[in-house]
């Protein structure tokens, strides 16, 4: 069979399972540094005497997952450092060492790489990250991958943690990434600063590390970043936690400029866009409270975790009527 | 500038130096599991309180680093993580857990990708590592990226330990992988023994973990694996520890397949062909002594270090007259 038939999303459950097989030993077998969360969450996590250690890596592919006459080389490399951060973030973690693989032909501008390290560096900057070696190959394609590595000194955030009576939240607002990348590919003629909103959050985005903290901090469990849309990260949660959740269409926090820019589609957007890196969180009422005024990000709940059909994620509208919603997500497989 | 007139090796070293310059504040700031190497030797470390961690990463791209048509998938995943766990032996470390990024076009078969993966867990599996997670993205060309880290609990395994006075010395026998190729590109009648022998060596190269944990509890402080060539690597290594080598051609330890196969050119492959991932290393006499019957490989004591010109090697015949040597070495962006 060919993956083309598999798809993405089929592929990755297939090796997952066998990587889960495959690892299952580790976990039984007493060892140095046992493993805490394997294959399915943003990031690896094992257990040392002083903390918990955080493993993740996330790659841009030319073509598919960057396009590369709309996007600098520095935000290339921003936003391929910000997307591993972000995994961290999810896990209530601060970065610590990563490491770059570049694959590139060799036409390449050297001060094109030059630019890309530097939208690395300044991302690293930011966060207190640092770029420890890497590897450069040659390839047709250019792929950019980062293996990052992070810590938590308390209980990392797990998409497992969900459970029924929890509330639903979001730190800032949904869908203008997918809303920049649409500006971008069509050229639509929006108010410059709107379309500078858009564009930003779809080629730099910020990984909300402060906020993962202080989610952890304030007694949250339960978190993943929106990489793929609102819907299939929240249904990733259910799925993982074995609960099912309702949504607020009204309640899903949209930016002015996305509105304005999209005003037939924002809400689609925010649902199935993807790209957000926003931090998706659920807790108890009573930890929602107290975590919400700590993100310097802010956060809106936007529903609520119930028993049900592990991974069923409902949108509804004020009357409570189920809205129709397409589970979008990004396949690259599938075209 | 293209990539292509800086070359490999330039392209590398000016991003080592991009690197290291950003990296500079990190050294200097106290921080939750401080910096110990960074880039430039074959794994990054930092410090915990219990050990200091290892993190590597190795990239191979179809075309480039393998020839789809003469490695099977299984072999190829093999060869994947083996060189990253290479890299964790010569800094005499414990492999712990690995991410894995493949890239693949649609049109790859589901089962080459299983076949590949098994290839990566038996590698895992006898050296005691786990994969725990990764990615896989849509990509005209394959490649297979590892992620790796590892730990040691005594000193790492450095190439800027090298000191006048030490003994050089390396593992196991130099030259089959690249023999291991030859025969593969053109196709050899060597005796079935002797052909399996070198392909092997090419295709499902060991990891020296053991001898690199013997080293390090025997003392040595100074190793590197053979990646691009003993000469090259030894260069690598006299370069970062601002000393010269002289290595004696007799005493290069070569195989009798290789020997049989490639009677002009068996020294040329042992000095210049790479990819042999035996433990290249350096140590007083006394330290030497004590480590070589440690080994479970063995190795040979080739040659010496001394004062000169930093990254200056040598290699002489039996009379003491220098051999004209070519560097080789791996250049994949020039041709």
């Amino acid at each position: 069979m060919k993956v083309s038939e598999l798809g993405e999303l089929g592929l990755i459950d297939l090796l997952a399972r066998m990587v889960a097989e495959a690892t299952r030993p580790v976990h039984q077998k007493e060892r140095p540094f046992p493993l805490l969360v394997g294959i399915g969450d943003d990031a690896a996590a094992w257990r040392s005497r002083e903390a918990t250690e955080l493993f993740t890596t996330d790659t841009l592919v030319e073509g598919v997952h960057f396009l590369p006459d709309k996007a600098s080389w520095w935000e290339l490399g921003w936003k391929a450092m910000a997307v591993n951060l972000s995994d961290i973030a999810a896990m209530g973690g601060t970065p610590l060492y990563a490491l770059v693989t570049l694959a590139l032909s060799d036409d390449t501008e050297v001060e094109a790489i030059q630019e890309c390290y530097q939208g690395m560096f300044e991302a690293c900057r930011q966060y207190d990250a640092a770029i420890v070696g890497g590897d450069v190959v040659r390839s047709p394609t250019l792929l950019l991958t980062v293996a990052l590595t992070g810590v938590t000194w308390g209980s990392p955030l797990l998409r497992s943690k969900a459970a029924p009576g929890d509330l639903v939240a979001v730190t800032g607002t949904l869908g203008n990434s997918a809303g920049g990348l649409q500006t971008l590919l069509r050229g639509l003629p929006l108010h410059p600063r709107a379309a500078r909103t858009l564009r930003d959050a779809h080629l730099r985005p910020i990984p909300r590390i402060a906020e993962g903290k202080a989610l952890a901090a304030s007694g949250v469990r339960c978190a993943i970043d929106v990489s793929d849309g609102l819907v299939d990260d929240l249904a990733k949660v259910c799925q993982a936690s074995a609960v099912a959740a309702t949504v607020e269409a009204e309640r899903i926090p949209v930016h002015p400029s996305l509105k304005e820019a999209f005003p037939q589609e924002h809400l689609q957007l925010a649902l199935s866009g993807g790209e957000d890196y926003e931090l998706l969180f659920t807790a108890p009422p009573a930890v929602m409270e107290q975590a919400i005024p700590q993100l310097p990000a802010g956060a809106t709940i936007i529903g609520k975790v119930h028993p049900g059909d592990p991974g069923q994620v409902a949108v509804v509208d004020r009357h409570g009527q189920s809205l129709p919603i397409s589970r979008g997500g990004w396949d690259h497989f599938r075209r």
